[in-house]
């Protein structure tokens, strides 16, 4: 039964805002997230740096060249027009490869505030650069988020139950995406660790590439198991020297999106540890479609850890696996029993 | 080149004690460990209950019935008969179900010191007993010790890679079962926590009934990473109020084991959670060879949670769903609706 104060005072905050948002990229993640956004009524206008792609979107109303299969509600608008994609957008969420994303930002519109989608990392001048810092060098835009979780685009597409966790120093940011992405199927947490969350899910693709070499070598789920403990300590090492909180690492951002990307038949980075097992190159990997984000965050991780000494054992043995051609069982051997014995 | 004094000098205490270990319990993870002792050369009495499985694995030099395949290594004795046994056993390692252990050790001589194998937990007389406690009651003996971490059986004796922990509070104890059991393939590290390597090998597999739903429901890979974040939290909280250290969870008996028992098909808590969702019953699991340690862990732990209000919020879902016929679609969206905004 409702009581009569309920009609006469609706609580207008509890609906989402109906101010568009873009999304930058229209690969598989972009377009996941753009869908949960649309699909409760919010507009949303996805971005796709190739006039084509945009027009096979809006006549297909799928993105069949990336994520086949998920029909786009009404609110979703495909666009190659930057202007039109920014024009009145909250904010803008970033879902294109770290690789060139500078240069891409560069020549758009801004936008009020960015959400980073981009699970990597940049190595420049000596520097290691989140995907927020690339963000706010190449836009001077300082309200910034990033969005991270265990969030295998196919599965979110079909609405199947997930979680993320929306990080920001500004907190009405981080409402404001937990707000445009949250829904039956997609719970949104936030936090202020935004460095812990953007590290932990740049860092994991590595550890999912060790993780790949596991199951191409047929080493078993013992091994891997012992190889993802390993990796989440050294990501949680690294990362708090770095300023982010160890609790981070411990959530859906962290210890959540590792286990997802290590163990899912889907998981780009996973498969290409197993590409490179059985044969296939660096060149062919990077030939792919859909970009491969740790075969880049291995680089900068070992261009950083040569410049200051960081200790990364699983990093510097994928950096090796992928880029020096070594042998990926005496690598993961070496790993195994390198430590010391107690534990 | 050696030096001279390298010959007068051996280092006899490199070598592993020749002293030989019994195993008592002769299913699969009892075979897979007398497989590796064996396999280095120290003499191993497997003991079975019965007379006829012991007469079978000493006929075909393997274990048809609980791990078939591995063929028996010339120091790997089975037998039924306990005073061969334990005659002269270093240790005792119990890998017995945790139904019955106490009635089996009173009706067997005693050890010098045992290591329990066993990943499970008994309520008994308003107390939730680990079966190191177990053993101490009904054996009166002291010297204590569990081994445990991401070792599923199967793989073990197939000598692929895996690592443990050697828990105990006697570190003259957990180096011996690190002397006896580490090898190429399989290392041992040694801990003095023993209460958190008892309490995380019992704990996960409440957490692997709750994956194992997630699988036979197809929620897909996000939602089982965001089960086992939280299942991980679950286990850290009950284990610090029970005098466990934080850390030992993060590694190989806790986060490690969780992680392969959670994803693995070689995991019979996890098949059977996924066998529960398709709709066998209580009654079908129970009547496995194999026994699922996880039904009864969950039900003292239900127990627990109802003499001492801990906050178990996935094992008392999962009790729901094993004892009460709860429905697990409802009680897996129930745990994911949950928890409060910020992660």
């Amino acid at each position: 039964m409702l009581h009569p104060t309920a009609l006469t005072k609706p609580k207008a905050r509890a609906q989402p805002s109906q101010d568009p948002i873009a999304v930058l990229g229209a690969g598989a993640w972009g377009t996941a997230l753009a869908l949960l956004a649309s699909s409760k009524g919010i507009p949303v206008y996805l971005w796709a740096r190739r006039a084509e792609h945009a027009q096979a979107m809006q006549e297909e109303r799928q993105n069949q060249e990336y994520l086949p299969g998920a029909l786009f509600p009404e609110h979703l608008h495909p666009t190659a027009d930057a202007e039109e994609a920014l024009a009145r957008a909250q904010f803008a969420v970033v879902a294109v490869p770290s690789r060139g994303l500078r240069e891409t930002l560069q020549g758009l519109p801004k936008a009020p505030a960015y959400v980073s989608a981009v699970k990597g990392l940049l190595f420049a001048e000596n520097h290691l650069l989140r995907i927020s810092q690339v963000i706010q060098e190449a836009t001077r835009v300082d309200r910034l988020a990033a969005l991270s979780g265990p969030n295998l685009a196919e599965e979110v597409a079909r609405f199947l139950p997930a979680a993320a966790v929306a990080a920001s120093r500004d907190p009405a940011l981080a409402q404001q995406v937990q707000q445009v992405f949250s829904g039956p199927s997609f719970r949104v947490y936030t936090t202020h660790d935004l460095v812990g969350v953007e590290l932990g899910g740049a860092l994991k693709n590595v550890i999912a590439l060790a993780a790949g070499m596991v199951d191409g070598l047929g080493l078993g789920d013992n091994a891997k198991a012992a190889l993802i403990t390993r990796g989440l300590r050294e990501i949680i090492r690294f990362g708090i020297a770095q300023g982010a909180q160890e609790a981070t690492f411990m959530g859906l951002s962290g210890l959540g999106d590792l286990i997802a990307t290590a163990h899912s038949p889907l998981s780009r980075n996973r498969s290409a540890g197993e590409q490179l097992v059985r044969g296939r190159t660096l060149d062919h990997l990077e030939a792919q479609k859909s970009v491969v984000e740790g075969i880049y965050t291995v680089k900068a991780l070992h261009a950083w850890d040569q410049a200051t000494g960081a200790d990364l054992p699983i990093t510097e043995a994928v950096y090796r696996v992928v880029y020096l051609g070594a042998d990926p069982l005496e690598e993961l051997s070496r790993l195994m029993g390198r430590e010391a014995k107690p534990e």
